[in-house]
C-alpha cells in the first residue's frame, strides 16, 4: 500500500460565530487570519473576509476578532480582543472565535455597534471598520456601560488612516457611560431642535454633535433613537465549550506540514517536554514578531496555557503567573493599587504607566508577561521597571524550582544570570516598593500609544530612611543597544550622594559615558536619543524632588514653579474637535428632500465596512486555477543584473513558473520598468516573480532565486541625484515676474532650501491585484485597488501589446490610497497580467505590508529652492514683488492619519 | 488510525493531446467527457472544454474525440472517433486522446481543418465544430486523400442545427481527393476571375463555390492557398504507449466508489472472472444506452479488449472476434466482397448496408459485434440480417466451448437458446450464403443515418436449386415488439410455394396476422408500422423476382419498369446546394474595402468554433463554492401538489438544500410559474430544485424528492384545451374586410382546418445558467444562454424582490437556439437565481438533453381554422375578397436542420 496515512493529529476543536469547526489537520504554523478568510469554515459557506490583513504583525488592528474562553476554575468566560493575523488555529482549542460577521451583517441584523460606526461617518475606506467594531465589541461584551477612557484606550491597537479617528470615537461615544448628549432636547437648545449648536457636555468638555440623515431625517449623535445594544442578542459562550474545558484535560496534539504543536496539562508534562525538547519555545499569544518566514521555524512548539501553575494571581502576596497575559497584569494591578497603602504600589503605577501605553488592546490581551520577559526586546517597555524593582523570576525544570533575579544582568543575557534551556517561568515576583523607594517609567515613542518606544528606562532611588542620601540607585535604558543597558556603574558611584543639582550633572554625565551611543549606532537619530537619556534623568530627579518634598513637606523645598512644568503629563484621551452639520444651512432651503447634494449623508458603502461585507480585492472569492505571485526584489541599491538562477525555484512544489522582464511582450511599464531589465536602480526594485499554487510556495520560490548582481554607485539623497544628473522627471521651476529686473531693483531678498522627508502612505489595505485571463481573445480581467484604473488598462494592454480594449480594469472601492495607489497599482498590475498572460491562469498577487513598503517607497522626499525678491513701494498696489515657491505641508496627525498636501502661495 | 486508506487501484495510464496522464483514483462509471471538461489535465493547466456535451448519448457528436491505439500483434496503430460522452475512462488505459485543443488552437497554430471549416463559413453557432472538426481528423488520421463519400460518412455522427451541412461539407471538400475547384483557375472561367461563375466538377454535380473575404481579399474555396495538411506536424502516437503495449500484460483493476473495473489478460481470466461475477457485463464501447443514473450501476464491470481471440478476424473462414467493432466489420466485409463469389457475399452486403447506415462513425467505431448481439434491443439492425443468415455464436466459459444459432429464439432471449450468466461471446460465425440464397436487410428511420430504425427487417429466401419454389424462408422484424420478431409460423405455411403474386398476398396476410401490432402498441405510429411490414415483405418479393431473372435471365421474367421503380435506391451522398458569393456584385462598387456590410465574411467567432476556444456557458471555470442544481418534474400531466416531502434528498451526502417555489421572494415566473405552486398543469412542470456539491450529487437527490400529487382531469389535445377553455391567450384571429357582407355576397367560400404539429428545437447547447451571487447588496451576475437578456434580468429581479439593474445578465454566445431560447431560458435562470439566493453559493444548472427536451417542450403544435370567401368581379382589381389565415410552415432538412417558420398570406 503506497499511501501513507498521515501521522495522527488529535482533534481542534472551536467555535467560529456560534459554530462549531472542527479541523482534523491542524497545522501548528497556521494563523487565525487567513483561516478564516480562505477556508470554507463548515456549514458557514462562504469565507470570513470581513477580517481584513492590514499588516500582518498585530500593529494595525483590521484583523481583529474576539477569544471566548472559559475558566473552568474561576467559571469565568473572557472576552479578549486579539489580532488574528498572530495566532496560530492550534491556540484556539476550546475557544469561541466571533468575528465581525459573527457580530452583525446586513443578511441578519446589523448591530447598533455597525449602526452607529456607519450612521456617524466612522468609515472612509472602510479597511479599518470591522477591526474598529471588533475592538469595540470585545469591550462591550465585559463592559457594558464603558467610560471613555476605556473606549478610547479599547481603540489603541486599531489604526485609520482616513478618518482622524474622531468620528470613529463619536460613533462610540453614544454606549459611554457618561452623559455626551447635550440633553437639552426640546429645550430649543439640542442640535436638532437649532439651526446652529455647539455646544457643552456636562462633563465641560467641548464634544461633538453630528447631525446626519437617515433616511433623510435629523437624528442627534447621542439619541436614543438609536436601537439600543441589547446583550441578550449576542451569541452565548458555547455550553459545548464548557463542557469540554471542565472534563479531564488531555495532552493535545497537533501535527503540521513541519511543525508539531504540543499543549500539555500539567506543569510536570510541562517540564518533560521542555528537558525533551529544550530548543522548543513556549508559546501564549504568538505576539513576538518573526522577520522572514524561515525565523519562525521551530519543529516543536510548546502551549503551556492550561497549565495552572503559570496563572496563578495571588492576592495575598505579590506572584503573578508567566503565561498571565499583559491586560491581566493591568487589570489586577489597577485592582491592587487602591486596596494597598500608597507607598507600597510605586512599581505597580510605574508599570500601569506602560500597560496603559503599551501596543494595544489586542496585544496586551494575547502577549503574556513570561514572554514579555523572556523575549527581553531591547525597547519592550515592562523590563527596566520590572529589573530596577527587583523582581524575581520562579523558574522550574525537572531538576527543581530555583528564583533567579530579573535584573540587568537577565536581561543582557548573561549566561550565569540566565534561565536554563530546560527551565521555563512559572511566575514572576513583583516586590512591593517600600517607603523610602522612588520608582519611574519613562518612554519616548513615535506616537503616544501603539508604537515601540525609541528609548525607555526605569528608575529607582532608595534613600537612606528619612533623608535624600542614595541608599541604592538603579537606572536602565532600552532602546539604545541591543539588549535593555543599566546604567549600573554610574549608580554605584553616586551611592552615597545627597539628591541636589549637583549630584544630577554628575550624574548626567556619568550616565552619557557609560551608556555609549556611538554616531553610528543601528536605529540612526543618536542625539536624540543621547538627549533622553538625559531628558529622562532630569525628570527623574524633579519627579523625586516633588515626592521627597510632599513625604517631608518642611524638610524639603517646593519646586519651582518652572520646573515644577516639566512633570505636567501631556494631555490624552478623548479627542477634543467638533463636527456640526448644519443641515439646514448647508443646504438651499429650496432644495428638494430628495436631493442629496450638500447633505451628510452616510457612505454609501458604510453599513458594508461595519459588517465586514464590503469586498475589496482579496476578498474576491478564488477563481479556479488560480495562481498565487511572489516577486524578488533587489537588494542592492544600484547594480547590474548579471544573472538571475530560477532553476532552485522551480524545483519548489507547487512552483508553476518564474516570471522575468523577458516574458514581457509588450512594453515592460512606462516611467518605470515594470521587471527590472539590466539593472536595478533601487533596493526594492521588482526583478522577477514566483508563481505557485499557494502563497507559502510562491514566497518559498522567491527566496530561492539567485541574483547575481554587479553593484554600481549608489544615489541615495536627492544632493546626490543632482550631482550626478540624475532626475526622473524635468527639474520643476516656478517663476513669476521679471526675474532679473525684480532681483537688480529688490529691496530685500530671501532666498533658502527646503527639506520635506518622505512618508509612507500606509493605506491599510496593501496593494492587491487578481488578474483573471478570459479564455478567448487574449481578454484579461484585472480587478486591482487602484486610484487610475485607465492607467492599470493601458499599461497592462501595452505590456502584452494588445488593445486597450482586452483589458477591462475593476474597481469597485480601495481600501485607503492618499495619493498611494495612482501609478504604482498599474506597475503591479503588469507584473501580475505578464505571469498570468505567460501561464494561462488566473493570478492573485496581494502585497504583504513589509514588502508593499519595501516596493512602493511611499511619498518621495522633497528639496527646494526659493528665493522671492521684494521692494519696497510707496503705493500698496505694488506692496510686493512675488514669486512662488512650492511648499509641501504634511500634517500627521495622532497614530499617523493621511497627510495632507498642498500648494500655498506666498503674496 | 482513524483515516481508511482506500483500496488500491491500478494506475490508469493514457496520453490526452500529447501529454501523458496518470489517474491514481480512475472511477469506473467516469466517463471521458465530464473528465475532460472538469479535471486540470495534469500540466496542461487548463480544462478542455472544447469538446462539448450536446445529448450525452452518442447521439449529437459535439463530444467527438480521437482514440488512438496500438495493436501489438497487427504493429498497427488505430485513429477512430469517439463519442466521448459514452466512453469510461477507464477503458482508456494505454490509448491516446486527441481532443480539439489537441489538433490546434489559437495559441499553437490553427490546424487546416479548422481554419478551412471557419473561413468557409461552416460554423454558425459553432457548439457542434468541434466535434465536426474531430471527426474529419480522424478520418484524414486514417485516410490522407479521402473520397467525398468518406467525408459524408465520416460525419454521419455529427449534427448541425444552423448550417444545413452543406457549407460544412463544401470546407471539407478541399481535402477529397476528387478534384472539386472548377479547375479554371486563369482561363477567365474560374469563379475567381470572374463577376459571376456557376460552373460544374469533373463528376458533372453541380458544385458549390464559395468566395470569401479573409481578410477582405477574394479566395476560392478549394483554393490552393489554403496551407495544406502536412500530416508531419500532428502528435505521433506516443512511443511510451507502445512500449507498455508491448510489454507483459498484468490485470488491471480500478477501484471507484462503487464500480469496481477489471481488464483481464487472457480469456481464461475473463471466464473465471464471469464465473465469479456472472452478473457483471462485458463492456467494450460502453455504446448500450442506460436510462437513468440507477439502470448504469454494476458493481462489477469486465473490460475484455485484451484478449486476442475475442479479436480474432478469420481470413480464411468467416469468423470474427466478439470484441471487433462495427466500423472493423464493416471494413473487413468491405475488402471481403470484391474477392469472393458473389453468391457467397449475400448476407455480407445486406449487413453492410446496415452498417453504412447504422448510428454514426463515433459509435460504429466503439460498439462491439458482440455487445450488439448481445444487448439485442428491438430495432438494433444487424440482428435480424445475422438471424436469417444462420449466423452462429461461439461461446465460453469455464466449463468448455459451445456454439448456439444467433436465431429468433436467441433474440426473443428464451432460455433454452439464450447464453448463460457464466458464458461470454468469443466471436461469431457469418456463413457464406448460397446460390440460391436471397438475402435481404431493410430499414426505415426519421432519417438515412444516424437514427434509429422505426420498423427493420432481415429476409431470407433459399429456392430449391434452380426453381422458384420456396425451401426455406425466414422473416425478422425490429422495432415491432420488445425483441426482434420472428414471423416463423407465417414462413414454414409459405415452405414449398412459388414465388409468385398469391404467394405475396398470402405471405401478406400471414405476416400481419403473426406480427401483430396492437393499436395501443408502444411507440404509437401503429399504422405506418403496419404499412412497414408489408412493404419490406413486398419489396423482398420484387427484388427476389429481380434476383432470380438476373439469375435465369431466360426462366424468369423481367420486372416491368413500374416495379423496378420500386426497387431504386433514395440518393444519398454529397450535397448538391450550391452557393455563390458575388462579391463584387452584392456591395456597391463605391463601397470602401475597410466596409464589411454586404460582403461574406467569416464569423467573427469562427476560429474559436473551429479550436473549441469559443467559451459557452458551461465552458465557464468553475467558482468557487459552486453548487449543481437538479430539478424535479412532475410526472403528471394536471394534478394538484399534495406534498413535497425533500427530507430523504436532505440526507443525500453533499446535498445542500431543496428549493420550492415557497423560497421565491418575489415574483415566481411571469406567464409561466417558474417552480410549481398548488398544481402542476403539465408533465416535466418543474417543481422543486436539489442543489448539491456535485452534479451526481444533486441527480441523486432529485430522485429521492417524494411527491404526492391529486390527479386533475388533463387535457391533451388543443381540441380539449378548446373544450375546457384552457387559453394560454388570447385567440387570435385575423380578420380582413367586411366579413359578415363578404361571406353573403361571395361566389366561393373556401374553409378547413390547419394542424401543425410540436417540434424539438435541438439547440446543440442545452440550457444553460451559472448564477453567482456576488456579496454585496444580493447583486448577481447571470451567465446564460438565451436569445432574450432582458427578460432574463427582469425575470431574475423580480423573483428576488430586487431592482433590475442589481442583476447582470450576460450573454457571450448561444449554441444554438431557433427561438427555443426566448423564454424558457429566463424560468431557468430564475430556478437557479432562487437556489442561489437561498443558499448565498454560485449554482450551475445546465440541463442534460432528456430534461431539457422534457421541460421545454419545444415548439408547440399549431391549430387554426380559416374560411375565405372569393367573389368573382368582371374587374380585376376586385378579382378576390381576402381574408388572412395563419399557417405556418415548418421545412425540415435532412437530419433536422433548424425548421423556418413564417406567416404567409394569401391574396
Amino acid at each position: 500500500n503506497s499511501m501513507a496515512c498521515p501521522q495522527q493529529s488529535d482533534e481542534l476543536i472551536f467555535f467560529v460565530n456560534g459554530r462549531k469547526v472542527i479541523e482534523r489537520q491542524a497545522d501548528p504554523e497556521e494563523l487565525l487570519l487567513y483561516y478564516l478568510r480562505k477556508k470554507h469554515i463548515l456549514f458557514l459557506n462562504f469565507r470570513l473576509s470581513g477580517t481584513k490583513y492590514g499588516c500582518g504583525i498585530g500593529g494595525c488592528g483590521a484583523c481583529t476578532v474576539m477569544i471566548s474562553t472559559y475558566d473552568p476554575v474561576a467559571k469565568q468566560i473572557q472576552h479578549r480582543p486579539a489580532n488574528s493575523c498572530l495566532l496560530p488555529i492550534c491556540s484556539l482549542h476550546g475557544a469561541a472565535v466571533t468575528t465581525v460577521e459573527g457580530v452583525g451583517s446586513i443578511k441578519t441584523r446589523i448591530h447598533p455597534i455597525q449602526e452607529r460606526l456607519a450612521k456617524c461617518h466612522g468609515s472612509q475606506c472602510g479597511f479599518c471598520t470591522p477591526g474598529m467594531v471588533m475592538s469595540i465589541y470585545a469591550l462591550l461584551r465585559n463592559h457594558a456601560e464603558p467610560s471613555m477612557e476605556q473606549i478610547i484606550s479599547a481603540l489603541d491597537g486599531n489604526l485609520c488612516r482616513c478618518t482622524g479617528y474622531r468620528p470613529i470615537i463619536d460613533s462610540y461615544r453614544s454606549f459611554a457611560r457618561e452623559p455626551t448628549c447635550c440633553q437639552l432636547r426640546g429645550t430649543g437648545q439640542c442640535c436638532l431642535d437649532q439651526e446652529e449648536c455647539v455646544c457643552s457636555s456636562s462633563t465641560g468638555d467641548q464634544v461633538s454633535y453630528i447631525r446626519y440623515f437617515f433616511p433623510l431625517s435629523p437624528v442627534c449623535l447621542c439619541n436614543p433613537e438609536f436601537p439600543p445594544m441589547d446583550p441578550t442578542q449576542e451569541f452565548i459562550f458555547p455550553p459545548e465549550l464548557m463542557r469540554m474545558a471542565q472534563e479531564q484535560l488531555r495532552t493535545l496534539i497537533f501535527h503540521g506540514k513541519r511543525t508539531t504543536w504540543i499543549s500539555p496539562t500539567s506543569l510536570n508534562e510541562l517540564l518533560e517536554l521542555k528537558a525533551k525538547y529544550p530548543k522548543a519555545p513556549l508559546v501564549v499569544g504568538n505576539t513576538k514578531l518573526k522577520k522572514t518566514h524561515h525565523d519562525a521555524y521551530h519543529p516543536i512548539i510548546l502551549h503551556p496555557v492550561r497549565i495552572p501553575e503559570m496563572y496563578v494571581v495571588s492576592s495575598t502576596d505579590d506572584v503573578i503567573g508567566a503565561a498571565c497575559c499583559l491586560a491581566q497584569l493591568r487589570d489586577i494591578l489597577m485592582e491592587a493599587v487602591p486596596k494597598l497603602p500608597e507607598e507600597k504600589t510605586k512599581i505597580y503605577q510605574a508599570l500601569l504607566q506602560h500597560l496603559r501605553t503599551l501596543a494595544g488592546e489586542q496585544i496586551r490581551s494575547m502577549a503574556s508577561l513570561g514572554g514579555h520577559i523572556v523575549s527581553r526586546g531591547s525597547n519592550w517597555d515592562l523590563n527596566p521597571v520590572l529589573s530596577v524593582g527587583k523582581s524575581v523570576l520562579n523558574l522550574a525544570s525537572e531538576d527543581g524550582k530555583r528564583q533567579v533575579l530579573l535584573n540587568d544582568q537577565f536581561l543582557a543575557g548573561c549566561e550565569h544570570a540566565d534561565i536554563k534551556p530546560k527551565e521555563v517561568i512559572v511566575s514572576v515576583l513583583i516586590p512591593y516598593s517600600m517607603k523610602d523607594d522612588f520608582i519611574s517609567a519613562f518612554r519616548q515613542a513615535e506616537s503616544q500609544k501603539n508604537a515601540l518606544s525609541i528609548v525607555n528606562s526605569g528608575m529607582r532611588v532608595l534613600f537612606s530612611p528619612g533623608t535624600d542620601i542614595i541608599a541604592d540607585l538603579s537606572i536602565l535604558y532600552g532602546g539604545i543597544g541591543s539588549t535593555t543597558l543599566s546604567a549600573r556603574k554610574s549608580c554605584e558611584k553616586l551611592i552615597g550622594r545627597q539628591w541636589n543639582d549637583q549630584m544630577l550633572s554628575e550624574a548626567c554625565k556619568l550616565v552619557l559615558e557609560e551608556i555609549f551611543l556611538p554616531s553610528s549606532a543601528p536605529g540612526g537619530r543618536v542625539e536624540y536619543r543621547r538627549t533622553l537619556l538625559v531628558s529622562f534623568l532630569f525628570r527623574f530627579y524633579l519627579e523625586v524632588l516633588h515626592g521627597l518634598h510632599q513625604m517631608y513637606p518642611f524638610r524639603y523645598a517646593e519646586l519651582s514653579q518652572e520646573k515644577m512644568s516639566a512633570l505636567v503629563m501631556l494631555p490624552s484621551g478623548v479627542p477634543q474637535g467638533v463636527q456640526i452639520y448644519q443641515v439646514r444651512c448647508d443646504v438651499d432651503s429650496g432644495q428638494s428632500p430628495q436631493d442629496p447634494v450638500g447633505r451628510p449623508i452616510m457612505h454609501q458603502s458604510g453599513i458594508k465596512h461595519a459588517t465586514g461585507e464590503a469586498v475589496y480585492i482579496d476578498d474576491i472569492r478564488p477563481v479556479d486555477g488560480e495562481l498565487s505571485l511572489a516577486v524578488v526584489t533587489s537588494i542592492r541599491a544600484h547594480a547590474k543584473i548579471i544573472s538571475i538562477d530560477a532553476s532552485e525555484a522551480l524545483r519548489v512544489p507547487g512552483v508553476v513558473d518564474v516570471v522575468t522582464a523577458r516574458d514581457v511582450p509588450g512594453e515592460n511599464g512606462k516611467d518605470e520598468q515594470a521587471y527590472a531589465e539590466e539593472k536595478v536602480i533601487c533596493v526594492g526594485q521588482i526583478i522577477c516573480a514566483v508563481v505557485a499554487e499557494s502563497v507559502t510556495q510562491a514566497k518559498c520560490g522567491a527566496e530561492k532565486v539567485k541574483i547575481v548582481y554587479e553593484d554600481l554607485e549608489p544615489i541615495l539623497t536627492i544632493e546626490d541625484a543632482i550631482k550626478h544628473k540624475s532626475y526622473i522627471t524635468e527639474e520643476r521651476k516656478i517663476e513669476k515676474g521679471d526675474i532679473e529686473k525684480g532681483f537688480e531693483s529688490a529691496d530685500e531678498i530671501i532666498e533658502g532650501e527646503l527639506h520635506v522627508g518622505g512618508q509612507e502612505h500606509f493605506y491599510l489595505e496593501t496593494n492587491s491585484v487578481l488578474v483573471i485571463p478570459r479564455v478567448e481573445d487574449k481578454e484579461m480581467d484585472v480587478y486591482v485597488s487602484t486610484q487610475h484604473a485607465t492607467d492599470v488598462q493601458e499599461l497592462v494592454a501595452s505590456a502584452l501589446n494588445l488593445q486597450s480594449n482586452k483589458i477591462m480594469c475593476h474597481v469597485k472601492r480601495v481600501g485607503g490610497a492618499f495619493g498611494g495607489k495612482i501609478t504604482k497599482p498599474s506597475l503591479f498590475a503588469v507584473i501580475a497580467a505578464v505571469a498570468a498572460n505567460k501561464t494561462g491562469r488566473p493570478v492573485r498577487f496581494v502585497l504583504e505590508r513589509n514588502m508593499d513598503m519595501l516596493i512602493t517607497g511611499g511619498r518621495h522626499p522633497f528639496f527646494g529652492k526659493y528665493k522671492v525678491s521684494e521692494r519696497r513701494s510707496s503705493t500698496r498696489a505694488n506692496a510686493t514683488f512675488c514669486t512662488w515657491a512650492g511648499i509641501i505641508l504634511n500634517i500627521t496627525l495622532r497614530k499617523g492619519t493621511w497627510g495632507c498636501w498642498w500648494m500655498r502661495s506666498w503674496t
